[in-house]
């Protein structure tokens, strides 16, 4: 019985990382009880679950350019300020674009209203409404061969998110072209109108909103997305008549671009308080729903590192700053103005953490860098693998998060907490974006995921 | 450019597991492309969300002894036949508890009724219910520290879930003592009825049921699971009056044994038909919800397995069995019967493989077998973890299932599909185990990866 205990952890240490052997094994057990510790705390004595609770509860949605974002900005510095940390705002521009109301999609034959919601982005339609022929197409390569005989017509974009990916982000990312540009393609070529298939590997009645940018103001268009059912229908509909017209009406508006803020918090570090680590995520949401996984979930995440930090009386020796950023959903405009401030205030971040793929039970981070830095960068963190493997958590080369993406050029290692992917386009951009659907543990295990992986690099640097 | 790339296939290659070089490249190759065609066809063409659709809305709970567990038998046997699966009934014999109407939990003095479920094995209390002074206890020893001072008292076991434990069945077991003896511990001092604070991590109102066993007839007494927050604020009640009492009623009745069938289809296997690959599930539930989670979603994803066989073409070497198992909450009549003509007949099973953890996203699978074979068995299965791993997977030594836990001792590997815990005891054993918190994807991905491990095993033997 022994012998055979024994012949096992010859089994188990087969699967124990070889790279972790580089530390010694005091050290070694001592980041691992620290690591249980912040577990134990994050599971039993965390606050974001009721921090989300309130922003998705008391705020709600909090799209760029509203009153409620800045009520959210606000509730963030208050909260920031109650965990004893040094506070500050960061001025950006962002766009302002506002829904308006009573949007309508309908299939004029059928007299049927599809479930539909304006683009972020999309240019209004006159009062009435337009009517026009609607042509289907499956990509931007089709809208060129098109080209203008989809003048005057209603462009439908109807490419499935790929349902064979395991990361349903990848899904998202074969298709987002669709939404993203695909507007301003069919424009360039005198189409009025767009309706894109709603970004979900899922067949339901939910409209997903999202932005769209336009190259030239010229060829801003009405652009709104429909659920997958009314996608499958309206194709459908095309099939049996071609000549299928659609109404579209929606009072969306593109206002000046107004001042909103980046939330910024931070603890000093006592040894090394110019290497700073960085978590965030976005404060801003799309005007649906109470922006509950995209990404009040990211928010909370990243304000429960620096509480954890609190609650285990864990004195960094480097800098945790913690940011909220202004207008992910819309420009990216708190993302830029951050890494161009630390730009020229030559600020060097050991490492930038973002969570912005929902609050689902997290599996692990993703890494990316420089080309030229990646793999030093990456050789310090990944060698911690043995030590997040229990809490279900691999690390791997990959994307970070938007709003860190401008600072790739300034040589910083930079993070994505990944949780399950399964369910989060089921939310992401919709009315059912909620707070009901966080999951409590599943929330508190993404806060400690990060705080584990901060506390890292806060100990060993990078 | 190049020279990264290279550098970094050298630091991804650490984490192929070293094992995996046994197998010839071209075979790990094949068998890679045979796995992602199976999440493929899983992810697309999968019947698996329809099954259990119509297994939770036409029938819904299906307790044993119920008509509905019989029309869930014919349902079964219906599906497996219309798939071209040799089909048989095993009849066994299972108790038939019965809840009975309008259970009452009541603090008397506050006039104030908790949310509870009578807990399967439970006795009736008189027409009008019985009133007694609560003790509150955190374990069975407290039960046994009291002893004879319980005589004629309600024992109210109270003892939370440890919300630290990373995956909850380990915090499930570690209370459920409470609940499977409890009753039966405490009745042995006199105890005339239990109270049992639910099996959840998380602070609602939902009551849960589950088995309890009393060892003599003669300590059967009413028992009935509390909702968490019934639990806190019972606990609070008597902090405040330590003589506070509770009313209890409960017309639940236990009546005589009747007869079951586990239903079991098969694709005899074309070289090796007496090497038998079984996976399962339990086609009974508790008699509240719809059995969703538990274990419809299990019976799903293995009837899925012989149907993605089919769909892919895939004539198997050895003997695939599935096997939907009678009676697992209750006292695993059905697993039993399945493990005693198992033996009768010599029957060799390769492996067993168990889905009864719910329908969430798929981690991995645990495996176990007796001692003097476990480390032979397992080495054969373990090198395949690097096959698994793009599918977000991982092997480990742990449980398998209780319906298949009466096979241990014939030498057989078992194995458990291990999904995401985090959110299955806010559905288990209660009211809330419905059709509605089960997600496709997360579903049809269960599917495929015991279908991958059963196609492994196949191709390679055990």
């Amino acid at each position: 019985m022994k012998s055979i205990r024994i012949i096992f952890m010859l089994w188990v240490s087969l699967f124990t990382p070889l790279s972790n052997s580089a530390q010694t094994v005091s050290q070694s057990d001592e980041d691992a009880l620290f690591i249980r510790k912040i577990y134990d705390v994050a599971l039993t004595q965390s606050s974001c679950y009721t921090w989300l609770q309130k922003l998705c509860l008391n705020i709600g949605h909090r799209h760029s350019g509203s009153a409620a974002y800045q009520e959210a900005v606000e509730y963030s510095q208050k909260t920031m300020q109650d965990m004893g940390l040094s506070v500050r705002l960061q001025a950006c521009k962002v766009p302002h674009w506002v829904r308006g109301e009573r949007e309508i999609v309908e299939i004029v034959d059928l007299k049927r209203r599809l479930n539909a919601l304006a683009l972020g982005g999309s240019s209004a339609t006159p009062f009435n409404g337009i009517t026009a022929q609607v042509i289907e197409v499956k990509s931007l390569d089709e809208v060129d061969k098109l080209g203008e005989s989809l003048r005057g017509k209603i462009v439908f974009f109807n490419r499935p998110m790929d349902k064979t990916k395991i990361h349903v982000g990848a899904a998202y990312g074969g298709a987002g072209d669709q939404r993203n540009v695909g507007p301003s393609r069919a424009a360039k070529y005198g189409a009025i109108g767009v309706l894109v298939r709603s970004l979900t590997t899922e067949l339901d009645d939910v409209p997903h909103t999202g932005a769209t940018r336009f190259e030239r103001e010229a060829d801003r268009i009405p652009a709104l997305g429909i659920a997958t059912n009314d996608a499958e229908l309206l194709s459908k509909t095309l099939k049996d008549n071609p000549l299928t017209t659609i109404r579209i009406k929606t009072h969306c508006q593109n206002l000046p671009e107004v001042e909103a803020f980046n939330v910024i918090g931070e603890i000093k570090g006592s040894e090394f308080p110019d290497e700073i680590i960085m978590v965030c995520g976005h404060l801003d949401s799309w005007d649906v729903g109470q922006g509950a996984h995209d990404d009040g979930a990211g928010c909370a995440h990243v304000l429960e590192v620096l509480n954890l930090c609190k609650q285990l009386n864990y004195k960094p020796k480097r800098t945790i700053r913690v940011v909220l950023f202004a207008n992910e959903e819309f420009g990216l405009g708190g993302g830029r103005k951050y890494a161009e401030e630390a730009k020229n205030r030559g600020e060097k971040h050991i490492a930038a953490i973002e969570s912005d793929n929902g609050g689902f039970t997290p599996r692990g981070f993703t890494f990316e860098a420089e080309a030229t830095v990646f793999i030093e960068k990456y050789k310090k963190v990944v060698k911690w693998a043995g030590l997040l493997e229990p809490y279900g958590l691999t690390l791997a080369q990959g994307g970070s998060g938007a709003d860190i993406s401008p600072l790739k050029s300034q040589g910083f290692l930079l993070a994505g907490l990944r949780p399950d992917a399964q369910r989060y386009f089921d939310h992401h951009h919709t009315h059912r974006d909620l707070f009901e659907f966080v999951h409590r543990r599943e929330l508190e295990l993404g806060a400690a995921a990060m705080t584990s992986l901060v506390f890292l690099l806060d100990k060993y640097g990078n």
